[in-house]
Formats: structure tokens, C-alpha cells, sequence
């Protein structure tokens, strides 16, 4: 079923085209109605049968067989398979017995009258059967082969009527405006990422941006209330996987709104275009601070559809003998953590262990080491000399321990801890579904919103400097607000995510309204060079009023939803993770006289870079 | 009235935010409510009444006198206009005689309880007024105060509204799917109009395609069988008037169409997102042949509101004994065309007549010299000499000519006398209208579709060579197949024009699906670089069903069905006509270490260039 609210009225699928009825829609109530169909071959039997396919499904067609009817047969049997053809016929139900119900159209067939051959086919790359497996590299390569494929013309539609039902709900029901803003720009300070579009003004460029952030504010500064837009956006990222060079959010602002009411309204709008045929999304979603996501979850993504939740053992510790948990305890924000995999030593394998540990050693600094227990009245790990008797019980007591449980803890400072156990216990999670437990249920959806994070982080690359958790225009949070000029560090933001099944979906916050606020975060904590936000910051004073939005990345939702397992498949053209694409081979060699009116030429690498 | 449909429910625009209604809906059936309000302040009067504003209108607030309610007096005395502020109160009726009919809300007022300064304002360059005139730049260099005038909150609404109602129409009543395409793509054959994006592969750029003319083709081919998309388009035209590097169009492929199916769709569509409260658009379009276009107005975009046609006289001076007219008979496709003002001579002074003469010189060959009559009885006008008497009385009988009505009459080449007396007919009632004469009626929506052009053109640099009239894709009219192989210059396509008021609003075409015959045209008759096309032609060959399609500019559409004088006021942040972003001074200089990914370098243009 095509349609999201069971409600609505079906659209007509075969207005204004050569054919009365799609081949996917027919049933038994069309019984004796003459059709014309347009589609594919997709399959014939022994020059008697033939399945023909069009967007919306499939239909069998018996082929005449009398001599009256010879040119008609001879377009259907000769005919390569994929070649499109119409038919004209009636609709009859199969006989007794050979009813398909595993096909939609399987009561009926169609008996043939004309045929005619619209479009031969070639000998295809691969065939068109969702059973048949391809590269990802040959299925983009012929996308337009691919798209045929009842998967990704289900999640292209499906994505289609969704944005569909969001405009509605955003326009129709709460009166929001959609407000096309320019992709050719200037460039963003510290806009590492954008893509340059060279003009014809010498050593000038656009730049194109990573989302339409200061378009949406200048929009409130412009009165416009209530804007959305289902915003192209760019960011050059290099090579990195299941990321692409464009990608798609639905960009939202609102004047005069709170954290509340942004969160709210998002509530709303995924709740009313959520597919009719899932669990129907419960609202208000449950909120957590940034700081207990990473305390309980070692992330600020939270996959809240299961436990093994990461609980600070330090106080079991405080009087140990151990050196290394003493060590490790009496470092600034030392702490002793642990999750629980429940009857993880059923099954849990040693390599599996193995690769726990291999995980955490990759990705974190050796001390953080990860420690095992199996928790049977053994403590049998090899690293059980740490835990003295007593240790061992209150631990058992405290985390509700059973036997078969197993226990993996770390000692180090805490955000490391955090992080560590965050990662292992996803990668506990996937070695237990590749055991057959089931985990996280996929057609569970459990959205998570994690606010108050911090306004600031301190540089990666020099500690001592700031740089924003977000991005500069978000607003502190209001009860922090007067630690901005003696401790920003320490400021909490209005900045809000929105998490689902442990994937961000979407982000936003309050905007800083203020210009005088503005321009002391950039200038004075960030540092940034104002000139390039210069037009922003002018348009604060001239009567901005309080306002606030949020992102939702469309092509990560649609993944979710579908669940399809690459961003790829839920967008009709994607890149390759280098950025290329397959099909055309773009990005593509230019001759130099093409170059000459943008005034630029290519730095050739020499052979030392 | 913010709806386009009366039978629409209301959007709530005052859910999610911190007021209770908007300024400009509160009517006396909202006496005696409490309400709340966010808004600028428009305008003060001797501190006893204060007019705030918001994206739906006015509002007057009285501000209260006792000296209770000081502060909130103060509050609202004291901030500057165009401040933000938010207050609450109570709804009242205005004092009997002191209603102001003009104004929506001019029944009511509010009586302020709370007031609540949200954001003060600095001195603005200009006051947002709809009657202060502001110059163009300086409207742009402040987009986001001129964005407040209630013009450009009309104009931006209405877009947005008007693209939800053709949304709706495509997708929930006639089962359109909404794809997105790519727009970092590969150039395409003689796409030098095409930004380029450079990528980090040395030397490989990426286009910004002018539209999504093969992504929709390849839809098609993907079996999508009906995609539409509001797609951003770009095209480097450097500096022209009236024209964006960035816009957007109406995209429409479907399969298994023809000509008549698209048009009808067209039609519906615009029908059904047509504003109420303008005429509705009657259906189906009337349709002329190019070549009927030409002949009868001089363009292939016609506006059909007025008459004033192109008369061929040919006929009249075949045994003329003017030499000047004899020899332009003589000569291949030589005319003799004329146009009739009527009553002209009541409005065109002797200076109208020099600036269409003007006109005639300033754009077109001397061999086409208008000739100018008044067609009382003594033919007074200087060239009258070459109209000898009986021909004189068979053109007045020709043209029923009454006194007053003034003859425009040209000589030469026919498509040329065509194009210049279409010309000087806009330029005739660009005159007669600035004398009082209403010939095009603004509030006159007359659609037409223009039919039949050719498929090719020769070139206009070597005219021995030809070049696709529209896009190479272009499928040809089914009845002049044959001529492609024998007299290409001769075929008609099957590419169609929709015209509204004398602007081109769309066009499109059937295209080809026929990879031998795509290939032909591209390699045989327009000699293009097949190799940047080498994965559409490999697509047809893969069972490409017919298809054909449409593109609407809507900024330009928007800018009829506004009345706006330019592009640029339906548009919320324009460039301006050199390409530049006023506002935030885009393009922009990048430092060289920016560049340096991108393996590119600026070519500083020399003095001598």
C-alpha cells in the first residue's frame, strides 16, 4: 500500500498517459474490464506466459496462442526480456488452482487483444530481480537498472510521500512558509568544508554552504515567523563512507519559540508523517542531558532500544588494594566503570573476546584497558587478582549480577571510560546478534531527545582555546548565561539533538538574538574573524526577534526508516564514498579554455606531494 | 486571506510559540479575549497608541496612562520602533466613531496588561514602509528589513502556497513521485553556461547542472514512471537583467505520455495552484504552431491580450511600381508586412514615432526601414509616395483602417519583418499605455501554447551547421521522422512552449528514446562530443520506456501572478544582475591555502587583458 494515512483518497496513477490501470493495481473487482497496460518484461514461461511490470507491481499476461493472433504472439516471445511493450486485453481470472497468493495481482490475468513493442532491450549488465545480488559499484554504475528494483522504487516513493506529509503538516496545519535560500554564498568562517564555485570575477568565489543556518535567521530577522525548506546542502568531506557531498535536511525556524516548542512542533511533524503501516510514533520523546547519555551511554547517540547500560563502579573500589584501579581512581575524574552483558559467557566466544579487546585498544589509550569477568562464583577472568572477595560481592550486588553475566570494566578518567564502554557496547550488541540474541528490534523505533550540552568544547588540537560544541549562533542556556564572561567552559547551550535507534537525526537550538552577546562569543571566546558574519551580526540590532529551529537529516531518516542499510539507497543518484559519480564519471576533466573565464587554472600535484 | 482555497482549513499559526495569536487576525469576535502578542513596533503616537505589527498584520495597542502600569508605559514609550516586544491584554472594542475601516483589525484594539521589551532596535537606513521608496541596492544590501514590508511577506507566502498547491496535485492526486537530483554533477555538450566546482582530484571538476534534464530522462528509464521535483537550477549568464545564476523550475517527466498528456497535465496543475481570489484559469490552452507565432506576432512568445497582429501585404504591392518595395519582393522570403495602431494618431506624438523608429534601426538590418502612415483620407506621412492610390484603398480595406489608426509597414525577409514588427508592437503599446490606453490588462492571465518549431536552427555563427533548437533529446514531430535523415533543417519537434502574457513560463518536449536515433542527432547532425553523454545513450538501449516532460520557471511565473516588476521581489535573497549577493558581499575572496585542496590557483588577469 502506497498510501501513509488510510484516510486519504489513492492518487490516479495512469492520468494523462497511454493506459487505463497500472499493472500492480488489478484484482479480482477488475474482472471483464478491457486495460490497457504499459511495462517491462520481466519473466515469460515457455512463450505462454508472460509477467509484465510497471512501478507499482506485477501482472501475468497469458500470450494468444491461435493463428488469428500470430503477430501478437510475436511480439511478446520475441522481445528481449526488460523490453517495454503495451498490451491491450481483458481482464480474466486465472483458473482454478493456478492462483498466485503470494502475488497481489495472482486472482486475475490479462488476456491479450494488442501488443505493440515500444522499446526493445540490450543484453542488461544484470538482471532485475531483487534476488540477485550485484556490487554496489556495478548497481551504481547502471542506476538507472537499479532503480528498477522494487526495493528502491519502495524507498523512493516512500521518501517522497513522506517529505509529502511533512510539508503538510508544516504548511497546511501550522502555517509555515517555505522559503527557497541561495545555494551560491559566501564563505563561513572556519567553512573548511565548503565546496568553492569559482565566479567570473577574478579570484573571487562562492562558497556552498553546509546548511542554510544564517538564511533561516536572517529570514526571523525578516519577519517571516515560521520558515521550512527541504534544504540542499554541501559538504566536502573528502572520502568518508555513507556520507555524501549533497545531502538533504528539513530546515526549520520559528520566531518567538522555546526549546519546548521546537521539540514540540518536531514531535508533531515526524508523528504525522510517519508511515501509516509501522507502530504509530508516541509522543512527547523521553529527553536526557548530554552528560548522562555519555555517563550511561558513552555517546551523545544513544541507542535506547536495549540496556547494558555503563554503571560507575568507582565507590565499590575506593579502599582497594589494586594499584592499577588505585592509580586509576586517584588520577582528576578517575573513575571505574563497567557494563553488563547479560548471559554473555553463553555466547560469547574467546575471539570474541578477542575483538572486545582489540576494539578498545584501536580506539582508546591504553589505559583504559578493558577488564573481563565471567560472573560465576569464580570470577573467572584473568584479571580477577584486581577484585579482592568483598569487592567481588558488592560488585555482584550492586550490578544485579547472574551467572553467565559477563562484566567488562574499565578504569580511567571518566569521559575515556565512558566513550570506551559506549563503543564496546555496541560491538557487544552486534557480536550478540550475530548470535541470534535480538538486540535492537528494527522495527522498533525509539527516538531520544539529549540536551544541555556544553556551548563550548576546548580545541582538540590545543586545549586551552574554545571552540563551539555546535555552532556559534546558539544561545547559552538560560540559567548559565552570566558564566560566559568569567566561565564559559562551564556554560551550558539551548542546542538540542535528536536521536533515534543511537543515530542523530536531526539537531537545533535557540539562536543568540542578542548582537552585543554575539559579538563577544565570536570575537572574544572564539575568536573568529567577524568581518565574513559581519551582514549577521548588523541585522542582530536592527529589532532580531527571539528565535530558535532545528535540522533533520533527510537521507539518515529515510534509512532508518526503510531500513535500508547505506544512505545510498534511499537517494535516487548518490555519490560513491570517494565523492564520484559512477554512472557519468563526475567529477570530470574540463579543457583549460573552459577554465579561462573564471580566471583559475589547475596546480598540477609534482611528483614530491 | 492567506488561502488559496476556500474550502481550506486555517493554518494554526500561533501553535508551538509564545503568543496566542497573530497581530493582524483579531476581529470583534475576539472581544473580551486575553490574549498575547509578539510583533514589532510599527509606529507610536503621542504615547497613548502604539500600532505593532507581525507577519499577518497591524494591530493597535493603547498604551496604558495609570500610574500603576508605569513601567509597562515605559516599556512601551521608550523602545525605539521597529523593536520587539511582546504584550498582554485583553481585546476591546474601539470607541464609537474611532473605528478604522482601512485596517483588518480597525475595529479593536488591545488594553496592555504586561509589556515585555524582546529585543530593541538601532537606527534602520531606511523606515520599513510600503510607501518609502528605497533604491534597488539598498533594498538588497538590507534584504532582511525589506523582507518585512508587507509586499515582499505577500509575494514569499504566496510562492510557498502556490508550490504546496501544485505538490499536492502531482503528488497526492496524480501519484508524482519527488525526486531528488544531484546537482554536483558532469558537464554536459556544450554547457558553458555551467558553474564548476573544483573537486581534490587534481584537474576534475564537478558542474552545477542548468537543469535535471538527464536525471529525469534516467528516472524514466528507472522505471520511476512520473517524477516532478522543484529544482534548483543554475546558469552562468554573467551580467543580465532579470535573470538569477541560481533558480528554480517546476521539473515534470512522466512515461507513456505525449504532447497532449503533458499539456493537459499542465494545465490542471496550474489551474489547481492558481491563487482564489484571482479569475480562475480556464482550460484547455489555446495553441498556435511557431511558425503561426512568428507570422502573427513576430516572437514565439506572444502576448495574447491584445491584438495589433502582423499583416502580410504582400499580395497588395505585387505590381507596385516602388522600387524599394519591388525589390524587397524580389528577394528570397522577401514581405511586405505591416501592423495597425488603432487610433493611433490620437496617442503617439511625433517623438513616440521617432523612438519606434528608433527602435526599428537600433535592432534590425536598414534593409528593414519601417514605413509610417496615418490612414486618413490623405495618407499623411512622408513615405507616402511609395503607396500609390488603389493599393492604398486595398490596404485600408485589408486592414479596415478607420481615421486615426496609424499603419506600421516594413519590408524584407520574412522572418525578419516578422521579428521587428513584433518589436514595435510591445513598443507601440508600451507607448499607448503610458498615454492612458489599457491594452494589457494586469490582472489578464492569457496562457498559450506554442507548438510545432523547428528542431534545429543553423547556427547563427556558420549557418551551414545546426544546432538543437531546445536540447538535443528533443524527440521529433512523429509526421517529419523521415526528414531527419535527408533534411534535418526541415523537421518539426515535438517540443512545446507554455506563454503567459507575452513570457515564456515552460517548455518541454517529447524526448527520444531511441538510442540509435539519439545517436544519429548527436554524432551525425549536431557533431556534439558523444562521449560526455555515453551513459544516457547506454541507458536507452536498456529498455527506455516513451517519456516526455516539462519545465515551469517559477520565479518567473511568481513575478506574473504577483505583478511584481522584477524576478528579484519574489525571491527572498536575490543577486544582483552582476551576480552578486549585496548583503553579505558573495562572491568573495578565499585565502590561497583554501584553494590548495582543490589543486587550483588564481590566473590574476594582466593589464593588457
Amino acid at each position: 500500500n502506497l498510501m501513509l494515512g488510510s484516510q486519504r483518497k489513492m492518487p490516479e496513477f495512469s492520468s494523462f498517459v497511454a493506459r487505463t490501470n497500472t499493472c500492480g493495481e488489478l484484482r479480482p473487482s477488475h474482472l471483464g474490464q478491457e486495460v490497457t497496460l504499459c511495462g517491462w518484461i520481466q519473466y515469460r514461461r515457455q512463450n505462454i506466459f508472460l509477467v509484465l511490470r510497471d512501478c507499482h507491481g506485477l501482472v501475468q499476461v497469458v500470450i494468444p496462442q491461435d493463428e488469428s493472433a500470430a503477430s501478437v504472439k510475436k511480439v511478446l516471445c520475441e522481445a528481449p526480456l526488460e523490453s517495454v511493450v503495451r498490451i491491450s486485453g481483458t481482464v480474466i481470472s486465472r483458473p482454478p488452482g493456478q492462483e498466485n497468493p503470494k502475488m497481489p495481482t495472482g486472482a486475475i490475468e490479462i488476456k491479450v487483444k494488442t501488443a505493440e513493442l515500444l522499446n526493445s532491450c540490450r543484453k542488461l549488465p544484470f538482471e532485475i530481480k531483487d534476488f540477485v545480488k550485484k556490487t554496489e559499484a556495478l548497481r551504481l554504475q547502471y542506476r538507472y537498472l537499479d532503480l528498477r528494483s522494487a526495493q528502491m522504487q519502495h524507498n523512493l516513493r516512500l521518501r517522497s510521500q513522506m517529505v509529502m506529509r511533512m510539508r503538510e503538516y508544516l504548511c497546511n496545519l501550522h502555517g509555515f512558509v517555505d522559503v527557497e535560500t541561495p545555494t551560491l554564498f559566501k564563505r563561513t568562517p572556519g567553512g573548511a568544508k565548503e565546496f568553492l564555485v569559482p565566479s567570473r570575477e577574478p579570484g573571487k568565489f562562492y562558497s556552498l554552504p553546509q546548511s542554510p543556518q544564517q538564511f533561516k535567521q536572517l529570514l526571523m530577522i525578516g519577519g517571516l515567523d515560521r520558515y521550512f525548506q527541504v534544504a540542499r546542502c554541501y559538504r566536502d568531506e573528502g572520502s568518508r563512507p555513507d556520507r555524501q557531498p549533497e545531502f538533504t535536511q528539513i530546515d526549520i525556524e520559528m520566531s518567538f519559540v522555546d526549546q519546548t516548542g521546537i521539540q514540540s512542533l518536531t514531535e508533531g511533524l515526524l508523528q504525522y508523517a510517519w508511515p501509516g503501516d509501522r507502530d504509530p510514533v508516541v509522543t512527547p520523546f523521553p529527553s536526557m542531558p548530554f552528560a548522562e547519555a555519555l555517563a550511561t551511554y558513552g555517546t551523545d547517540k544513544p541507542d535506547t532500544r536495549f540496556g547494558m547500560k555503563i554503571t560507575d563502579i568507582s565507590d565499590v573500589f575506593r579502599n582497594t588494594k589494586s594499584e592499577f584501579l588505585q592509580d586509576s581512581l586517584s588520577k582528576p575524574q578517575g573513575t571505574v566503570k563497567a557494563i553488563c552483558v547479560r548471559e554473555g559467557a553463553k555466547y560469547l566466544k574467546r575471539k570474541d573476546i578477542k575483538s572486545i579487546r582489540k576494539c578498545a585498544t584501536d580506539h582508546f589509550n591504553q589505559e583504559v584497558l578493558p577488564v573481563f569477568l565471567k560472573a560465576n562464583s569464580n570470577w573467572n577472568a584473568p584479571v580477577a587478582k584486581f577484585i579482592e572477595e568483598e569487592h567481588g560481592l558488592e560488585l555482584t550486588r550492586m550490578m544485579e549480577l547472574q551467572e553467565d553475566d559477563v562484566l567488562l570494566l574499565t578504569a580511567g578518567e571518566h569521559a575515556k571510560a565512558c566513550s570506551l564502554l559506549g563503543k564496546l557496547r555496541l560491538e557487544c550488541a552486534d557480536l550478540l546478534e550475530g548470535r541470534g540474541v535480538v538486540l535492537r528490534d528494527p522495527t522498533q523505533f525509539s527516538f531520544l531527545w539529549v540536551v544541555d550540552f556544553p556551548l563550548f568544547f576546548p580545541k582538540e588540537d590545543n586545549p586551552k582555546e574554545l571552540e563551539s560544541a555546535h555552532h556559534p549562533f546558539t544561545a547559552p542556556h538560560p540559567s548559565d548565561g552570566h558564566l560566559i564572561y568569567t566561565e564559559p567552559e562551564k556554560v551550558r547551550s539551548q542546542h538540542y539533538d535528536l536521536v533515534l535507534n543511537g543515530h542523530e537525526i536531526g539537531g537545533g537550538s535557540i539562536r543568540i538574538h542578542d548582537a552585543e552577546l554575539q559579538r563577544y562569543i565570536l570575537s572574544t571566546v572564539l575568536k573568529e574573524d567577524v568581518t565574513l558574519l559581519s551582514h549577521l551580526l548588523q541585522a542582530l540590532d536592527y529589532g532580531a526577534p527571539p528565535h530558535g529551529g532545528i535540522a533533520l537529516g533527510l537521507d539518515r531518516l529515510m534509512c532508518l526508516v526503510t531500513g535500508a542499510p547505506s544512505i545510498r539507497d534511499v537517494i535516487a543518484f548518490p555519490k560513491s564514498f570517494r565523492g564520484r559519480d559512477l554512472m557519468s564519471s563526475a567529477p570530470d576533466s574540463v579543457p583549460p579554455e573552459e577554465l579561462k573565464p573564471y580566471h583559475i587554472q589547475v596546480s598540477w600535484p609534482t611528483d614530491s606531494e
